[in-house]
């Protein structure tokens, strides 16, 4: 018997729920590119881009997903053979690592682990034995989609200046933008990037580049750049050059769209939004775990995602798990992926996600505990709904 | 602090969650009323209405609301001061019987409550007395909103026949078709008529009206027709006929695609999902009711809806309930109307809902209790998901 | 071969191209009918009627089409066995006075023709004959769909002041109302009404009717009045009593968005752009007319309606034509109904229509004139430039 | 005074009117990348692209624009300091070679003109001078919108074969895939790209390429790779390999629907559409032309394309014209760019345009000619009409 036939949510970790109003605006003929209300959503767009990212830099918006956004950001800034730190801490660190090593990057990971956060003290160390100032840029994810990780991106900043090491610090903020405090100017990132699908809850497709004023300085140098991703070219008069050709118009009134709904509740409030449904959500796990079937893949409570909670299963079938909640309750979790890929569940909150949403994803999962028989600490529900009693 | 920012759904008692596609197919150019696909749509309808009451009587589209609906029931079958036995258990059956009164007919009401079903002893009774048969029709709601009452209709067929009575039954289901068993034929309903907007998934202003062979034959004599509602012109061979005017295109483009919906999951198990959602319902506000703050309003469990379940407060605000749920949480509730109003909230589970639409909102609502300090039996969701696990 | 794939449009006098924006204000989910927006929309919409039609009298919404509005305006205001007078001047005053016959009225028509429109003389003289003034309403269209005439109701309100009737003046405005001046207000009108489907723009299923002093004073002694349609239910203190049950919400969105596309181009303006669109048509068919297969269905020219103009074939294939525009060029023209079933064509160019829209129209009836071989005056179109180079 | 409120269309060439049944699939809820219905959808769209381009080569989607999909071309197929031959005649080759010259490649130009096409036979003499095939690539546009000009893929494929000369021939389709015929196999093209918002009648936002064997060849020894555009990587056995990250599912659930909307009118149909509107078009513009005030920027009537025609003005105020066919009449034409900027129009007729668009949209300048005072031939609709009457 399937009780699956209502509004469905999709709590994977991207593309999360798009709202209706942002629907909705991507429902309207194409206009001009050339002159028109286009050239304003243009500036809107690239002006609220600084006020997500918290900087004065120059902002950037590709037709393209999250992946163009890193070829973007190494080839506007660096030189063929350069050398590239991986801070490792899952799987997507690793990826924009391949993809620096595609564009002929020498590449250098800092081994970390799929259960923990990349440890400041080990980057600072690393940093201190490059003497010769070899590195010259160090990559990192504030928030990994596949391990539920939350880097803080503060205090790597810290190591690396105690290293006193001149590496651009690249962060990629794909899976937090939007959904946990983010400072680029104050923390003193200098090529930030993310995409429109997470937390921005707009559909897949653009993608978005900050650059401070020693990524612009690097540009200039640049030898990797292509004509597609280069930003003196995207710095033009023409407002097809924002762009390199045509603007992508229906995404780009999805993302105005967007801005006006982020703005509206007010940025600081909806990263508070993620912060108590991500709480609430580790407070269910924590119940969970109990039995010890399943647990946090993030063993350091400190380092655990505001906008995504990764759980691993020790026994109890996966599959029949998501496939339960799906058809049956009507709500699409995710499955992990990389090295943990059929080992667990992702349980997104990022986006376009409130109460109701998480409360009821929540539920959907321990029904499916009880129903599959899964072992589990009873009251998971009970005790995400205790804590946001005392929180809200 | 609100989590209110994300997909919120409405569960009160209709309108009701309208389903993405059936929004989607409103959203379409207007098309010819006299040639082409619109045809179709119509007949297709027609007979779909067919499918939803059970029946093999003729049907009839509505550019109107199920007040409307009342009307075109009357009309087409009375005569001025007809007498009328209204069979009261909440507010609905009254509304119908003062629409009546409107018409000139002369109205007597069963004299019934709001936390009970009509009881069908007492119909028997008192339609033995009629024995000059003045009483020409009896009008009776299947499931009252306001009250939560789910009506026997079976057995109040039974009574009549016990009784050996020949008054028109007539059965307002706009609360219940598509979310309940109906069987307009099988249990001998001369007249039934419900509306888009609830159980049916589609935006109001549409209604619907079946007649059976004895509510046509009374139509050759009936005396308060109207152009606009009248059965014997909508018979007619032009497809604006049909409609008494220009079709409701864009709400019949919607019917028809909530009709595909409601075929495609298979009408008894719409009717099953119901039943689910309503016992998990009643699961949760059986446990919230322990410390005799909130209760039940209809005392007969067996005549409680599957579509909506009404609450009734005797502490606790109510109104700061609903604007928890809806304002924190995002999902809106219903407020009790009628002599009921202001003293509970109604928790609508009828149409578009699924498990994870309902687990969120009884989650909210307990999340509320705890919030507000309504004093409650801790455990309602858990009760929930105990027996949906059970029953699934 | 086929150059249909594009953009299609609508030119027949009802349902017609609803914009964009109004298509985009139905998508969205329902909402509360007790409280929150939806009340600001109703006050906006009956206030915005008020503009509409240029009154300070009472405004009504009804989930109907405009028989349904026809049905109201009779049983708020008149008693069983009244004598109506209907002015005939094509097809739908008649309806009209059918629908009043229904009611047990007793209708009287004074004799019209397809061709022209009422005359006030001939109005002012059977006036004069009532000197028992048994003739309580006198009901006509300011616009006939189906001959294409326009009615000049300031004339024909002076010709019942001329004969110091008292009966109620009645209007049908459903294919002129925000395409041709009216003025309730101004030239006396008791009852006027419309619908959605046509110069609002908006998809069918809403009609409305307005009430002056004259008609409220009627509506107190009033003997037909239905449930659903009484004025004075509507005018009671809660918000769904203005529906008389559950509003048609998505209607509303729609209605209340078409308004504000209105008020924005300017009421005046929107009749002017009517009134160049008209006579560019008939320019077109003045040409056309010269091979004398085609003419206008309306000899005094200026009885000829801005929002539909009714062209009569003496030769020639009408549903080729037809055909023609629609298969082959993209655009569906009106066939002629009633009388002149068979024998026409009727161009709207009524509501969300522009220059572009109505050349190409006109460009595509040429087209098929020539293809099909139909004798036709050759410049047509031409002509029509002609006159909006001069007139714009 | 305006007669704008209405249907608005805009015919410039790119991005074009996308139909309503496009804009209605991508107003749905994001779906799961990593399985269910998304994975049909791109194997659809591969396919699909196979027989758009004739080719039973490979096919690469990219969130991108046409910029995107230049770079793509390049990447997965040139070593650095490849030479690259350039073939001129508008504006849109030579931007391709300057994206070729931002990675490294040398650039040669064989010199066109803005208003013919390529001479195949210059092309052939030049290739018999490269004794050593130092070119490694051809890279020409098939139409350029800049000029209007049409290219001979075909004259151009044997000109290189008959200089019996190595190189890649790459031609963009941009502007005319889906509009004039090409033939990928059979005319010997090595690599083709295309973007989604001109004949493919999509939003912007996508890009596609398609490798002949020959391409793939080349891929293996190609050393201006990127991670995002590289071939290898997309031809992985994992469903967010074929877009290098997260899929742009909107703008695929939007050309999944075009392809269906391609294939159902029939892709050679299509092309005769663009055949006759192409050809309607340049009749008026003929007859325009006629009092040497505007003429045709391309001088060889052989080498016009079907999809936009460009319009030199000697005199007369292009701005004014374009302002009045969009504030007056609603229809918005493209204006002049690069050296021909400010001194014409452009008239696309690509993608979703049937007759009634087109002219409608002639009707619109022709109008606009007469208002404004601008010299022309009169009659250049009625020409217009006069061939189609012929040609249907």
């Amino acid at each position: 018997m399937t009780l699956r036939n209502g509004k469905e949510f999709l709590m994977i970790p991207g593309p999360t729920n798009v709202p209706e109003e942002v629907l909705r605006a991507m429902h309207r003929p194409a206009v001009d590119i050339y002159e028109g209300p286009l050239l304003e959503t243009t500036g809107f767009c690239l002006h609220g881009l600084q006020r997500l990212f918290r900087t004065e830099g120059k902002t950037y918006i590709y037709a393209a997903n999250g992946h163009g956004a890193w070829d973007a950001a190494l080839c506007n800034t660096l030189k063929r053979g350069d050398k590239v730190l991986v801070l490792e801490s899952g799987r997507f660190a690793l990826g924009w690592g391949e993809a620096a090593n595609v564009l002929d990057l020498d590449i250098e990971v800092l081994p970390g682990a799929w259960d923990k956060g990349v440890d400041p003290a080990h980057l600072q160390e690393r940093l201190k034995q490059d003497t010769a100032h070899e590195i010259k840029a160090i990559l990192v994810v504030q928030v990994d989609t596949a391990s539920g990780v939350w880097n803080d991106i503060a205090a790597l900043r810290k190591a690396i200046d105690a290293a006193s090491h001149p590496a651009l610090f690249m962060v990629d903020t794909i899976a937090s933008l939007g959904c946990m405090p983010f400072e680029m100017d104050a923390w003193g990132v200098d090529v930030a990037l993310t995409g429109s699908q997470k937390g921005l809850m707009c559909p897949p497709g653009l993608s978005f580049v900050a650059a401070g004023p020693k990524a612009d300085l690097a540009h200039e140098t640049a030898e990797l750049r292509t004509n597609y991703t280069d930003w003196t070219f995207r710095q033009g008069p023409e407002h097809y050059q924002k762009y390199c050709g045509t603007p992508p118009e229906h995404l780009l009134f999805a993302f105005h769209k967007a801005l006006d709904l982020i703005f509206e509740e007010g940025l600081e409030k909806t990263w508070h939004r993620h912060a108590l449904l991500g709480e609430a959500t580790r407070r269910a796990v924590t119940v969970w775990a109990e039995k010890g079937a399943v647990d946090f893949n993030i063993t350091d409570a400190h380092a655990r995602s505001n906008s995504v909670t990764v759980v691993r299963f020790n026994e109890g079938d996966v599959a029949a798990l998501r496939t339960f909640t799906k058809e049956v309750c009507g709500v699409t979790i995710g499955g992990t992926i990389g090295e943990l890929s059929g080992k667990g569940i992702r349980i997104a909150h990022m986006g376009h996600v409130n109460a109701v949403m998480l409360l009821g994803t929540l539920s959907s999962i321990e029904l499916g505990f009880q129903k599959l028989g899964i072992p589990h600490g009873r009251g998971g529900v009970q005790a995400a709904m205790d804590y946001l009693a005392g929180a809200l």
